[in-house]
């Protein structure tokens, strides 16, 4: 065990930062560092990376979107006014700094300090008092171009990264992206064809049927209309797609009641919940043939229970920091899906998340009994996910799939954020995971062969990523 | 690391026990322990506080009534008779001294040797062996006048404590107690009037009538009857309810359908589950509103299975150690619960527990819903309960807590317990929260900074209980 | 802390493997070590025993029935022809020899590492590289007549082991068993006769009526027959039983209303999930009444969901590594099944198995409520099992029975392996143990005291198994 590790404060985020021993320490810098990153997802906004956006403020860059921050700012007796109100960019600032020492021990208050400390070399615990100095060194900084938003990737050596995209988009910031050289793919998320309780199903389809050209009046237009879609977002280097969804859907269905049912709700008529569930069994089924056939990637985020606050809901919409962990039963559903794929050798390459850490286990196991030998580690269960991304979380990801499945063959970590200055927890992910290995190795339970385990640190750390997404940067 | 908390059985229970780290024993012995305990949770006796009782042996004040210890002996292979039955009481003490070893491990093991140490200084380990003279040395303590129950609470610094009482309680003894200028609560628990289908729901719904001097034919009169047993309550200084549910009730309802369904079931016609279902809804949600208009707290036990064992239901009624850990749904019905007071702005501060730890990701991130930034860490999730209440359950709950929430704002630890002697688990809880933020700054993942950590742990063994409940103590 | 467990690859199996203080080593090796095996529960095959089979290869013996290994060569990416298909035993040795350091922080690297060295004493870590002299040396030891199944038997200490029978078996190879006074006992596993839904229903019930020399008819006739079996099994050395169910059925039921279901069920008919659900609880009570009567011990095995991949179970049928964890509810149906049985004092010695780790507080906790104090430990939470036999999945269980029961009581670890290579499973077992109480030792969280520790320790590693079997050896 080495001692230099503890702190006192002022080098808090120092080179050894969570590493416990020495081989961890020699995993993480001579192997893990040094590797660019690929950020299989997120919710970074392309229109930002097409206009090379300046951020006038460190509010703008940090808090403005980060519903992580805006929950702790709340849950810290802090008014709405200084979260998402009308508050100056300062106001806000100095808010978000006293709420810094409540967060300790959550994720936010590492990320924080890793934040500043390798984007804007601030070493200081921001606190109230820290606060108006860190805001004005940071802004500063914010004014120099190589603090754009390309110039942040490029900052943290991001290899390539797919955004979330509704199939209606046109991607125009996509195309700008693409003449400029940058490995920014769309990712096809189709959530809103696949909900179809919701009240603006109707007028969504409307929009799909605009960007697809095609007017949608059946299931089988509504089938057309994605593949169309579909070839669109491949022309612009999408080869992912994604969902975000309470639970599978698998429940048995023809076309032709899944026809009768699309047709009954496009016409605004009311539908049960039985009907729902069909509906939803058969567009989740259509969409994977037609992932498996494109050789693309589908992911599916399991177990949200969103807008919970309806006040905030009103004002704020979704992703406003009120969404919590649900407890739906995941297992049964989810293996009638995939085996409904696998059975006529139909299956997509897929990444399965649950925000449910009960289920890590159910997930760790299901991903087990699909894998067909035709590429390693071919159904994936992903890195921990939202609520579940902090330490304690990828940790317990890690020791499960490690534990039932094969951490080996592992696509690794991806920040899932809407903030530009989310990178480092790629850094986060990986001194994680060496800390891990060489835990391992001190108590004896690996062999302590650097020849063994730095590789497999680094396939985890990128290149099973790279494998097994291959996208064809510029 | 220190090296001084091996122990060779003589001194099992030392002054460094479970601290870990000279960070842990600074942060425990010069901050956290000298504060006062505010236990807004238990089971004690009132009577048994106003009539300032002593207790006759080591067995009627630590095994008469302590179900845990029950469960323990029928594990241990101990027949009834020495546990509930006629046996004396050094015939009862002698089967619970020979059961302790076999408790190794088990949080009994623990507390008994630390309730041994702090009542009465002893230091042995408690086996069959050594039974005689333990109980002959605590019983002879017994009988001194500072070993009585309010001597007891004094003895632990107990500065305020809520005890657990049903609505039609006349609180006799807190009237008492509150003449002797002891600060000590009423905690309104009004399950008996939710509970809809228990057997005895008609004849309870005649006693609450009595008790409120108001014949009670409508759910419109059962609401005034609560609210004037709330009035008496509050005039006895309650300012905090409490629910024990297998989960919570949110189905929609119009109070015309509430009142169809409580008058068909007062005229003990059966009911169907989903008119109990209504009907726990609307009492519930009018109860949140209740406690919301008085500023009171609300806490929800949820997810115990109770009176799993028939026979011992026949024989010991209720709270006889043969309750276990349901795995009833929580997450939907209780956001939806919450959000119905909060829509209007009408949800009391709150706080929820949850027996089942494979919910804890699910209460720890409800609670995150519904902060309104009215005051800090409005909406808590309650320490670690009842089966979860030892080392393991309450570092997964600190841990989660921390890493989904603002441990910052945790207001801390409760004995819950039906004994005198329970209250070193305040003790307990406090050794282990020093020990965790202990360890972090030893692994670097806290600064080593007293200044900073030392009013963190004693806000949540103190300060955020004190300013959260705001106790006037006489 | 000891420093000598750190490893060079050469010695990664050392003396003090998994043994991270002094006080564990000396546990382990004093205590746990010298103790003799008792396997309660196993797939070994009772033919291999009887005819005291010798192995071709190192792929027959340990590769042929193992879909832990299967599932893991086909995440690795190893086509099935490899796995279960037409290659070789060196073609199918060497893809295994490839997976095996993709199995790095899975239980199979160090299984595979331990059983080499213990029964080959070979060092060598495992890779593609190493295979073909691993092969080769292992291959010419097991032409020994010392590695014959009875062989591998005795060089592990086996004293007594159970295998897992079908009530329709002969027992013929038992028989042969008996007669050579190897104590090995057959398990009634009763499933084809609970499962009433299955295709195979019908036909099973034909073989059972021939097994047992009894024209069934009706349910009673069904009980009959299961009790000839029974008396047969007991005949054999059975007192055990044990199910594989995805979890318990305890609907009310008559026994006409049952015996309706099982003829209409008998002629084919379809029948709804509720009849089913009713038959299966009525055969459940009925049987747990039979084992109580004859003083056997029933084990539950709960919450798998099989044969997901429909492919692999048509091409390799059930227990082709194609299951997994599933999430449905457990608590409530079997708290009525224990209950039914208890209520009239008709309750077995129990052991309860879970497979989500998610239920692990909840089964710990229900065995609590029907303990009767007639023997120690009556009722029982059995050692992790399946996908949760592994370091982490042990110490789980073994914290929570601790902390939720008595630890102290536990009989302890089985193998439930088919293969006759996995006894130092119990090895692995023993080791973990030992360091989980070395650490709280190490940690003062338990008296560092040898002569109250090292009984424990073989309490649970074999002395309470051997007092709650009672097994008769010969």
């Amino acid at each position: 065990m080495k001692n230099h590790h503890q702190t006192n404060g002022k080098s808090f985020i120092h080179d050894d930062f969570l590493l416990e021993s020495d081989f961890a320490a020699q995993l993480y810098h001579n192997f893990a560092a040094p590797l660019p990153i690929i950020d299989y997802h997120n919710h970074l906004s392309p229109a930002d990376i097409a206009t090379n956006k300046q951020f006038r403020s460190l509010t703008e860059v940090w808090l403005s979107g980060d519903h992580y921050k805006w929950r702790a700012m709340r849950a810290n007796g802090v008014q709405e006014y200084y979260i998402t109100g009308d508050a100056s960019d300062w106001e806000k600032f100095e808010k978000w700094a006293e709420t810094v020492p409540a967060t300790i021990r959550n994720p936010l208050f590492h990320w924080t300090h890793l934040e500043l400390k390798r984007y804007f070399q601030i070493d200081e615990l921001l606190t109230k008092k820290s606060a108006r100095l860190v805001f004005e060194q940071a802004n500063e900084q914010l004014n120099s171009p190589t603090f754009s938003t390309v110039g942040l990737l490029q900052k943290m050596q991001v290899e390539s990264l797919c955004t979330t995209d509704d199939p209606s988009d046109k991607l125009s910031s996509h195309k700008l992206i693409k003449e400029n050289g940058s490995a920014v793919f769309p990712t096809f998320r189709p959530d809103q064809t696949i909900l179809i309780q919701r009240d603006q199903f109707p007028a969504y389809i409307g929009a799909l049927s605009e960007a697809a050209d095609l007017e949608i009046y059946t299931f089988s237009d509504l089938l057309t209309a994605l593949s169309r879609r579909m070839d669109y977002f491949e022309a612009h280097g999408c080869k992912v797609s994604d969902h975000g969804l309470e639970r599978m859907y698998a429940a048995e269905f023809t076309v032709s009641e899944a026809d009768q049912i699309f047709q009954k709700r496009l016409t605004s008529h009311a539908i049960t919940p039985e009907e729902a569930e069909l509906y939803q069994s058969a567009i989740l089924f259509h969409l994977g043939l037609e992932y498996h056939r494109r050789g693309w990637i589908q992911q599916f985020h399991l177990g949200a229970l969103r807008n919970n606050n309806s006040r905030l809901y009103q004002t704020l919409g979704a992703d406003a920091g009120t969404d919590s962990i649900g407890d739906e039963k995941q297992a049964y559903q989810l293996s009638r899906f995939l085996d409904s794929l696998d059975k006529e050798d139909h299956l997509a390459k897929t990444i399965l998340y649950n925000l449910n850490p009960a289920d890590n286990e159910v997930f760790a196991s299901m991903i087990g009994n699909f894998n067909d030998g035709s590429v390693p580690g071919k159904i994936q269960w992903g890195s921990a996910w939202w609520f579940l991304d902090q330490k304690d979380g990828m940790e317990k990801q890690l020791n499960t799939l490690s534990n039932l499945g094969l951490l080996a063959r592992f696509v690794g970590m991806l920040t899932d954020s809407r903030s530009f200055l989310s990178f480092p927890r790629h850094e986060y992910f990986r001194r994680i995971l060496c800390n891990l290995i060489g835990r391992d190795v001190t108590k004896g339970e690996l062999p302590a062969d650097l020849n063994l385990l730095g590789p497999f640190v680094q396939d985890i750390c990128y290149f099973n990523a790279k494998h097994y997404f291959n996208f064809q940067n510029a």
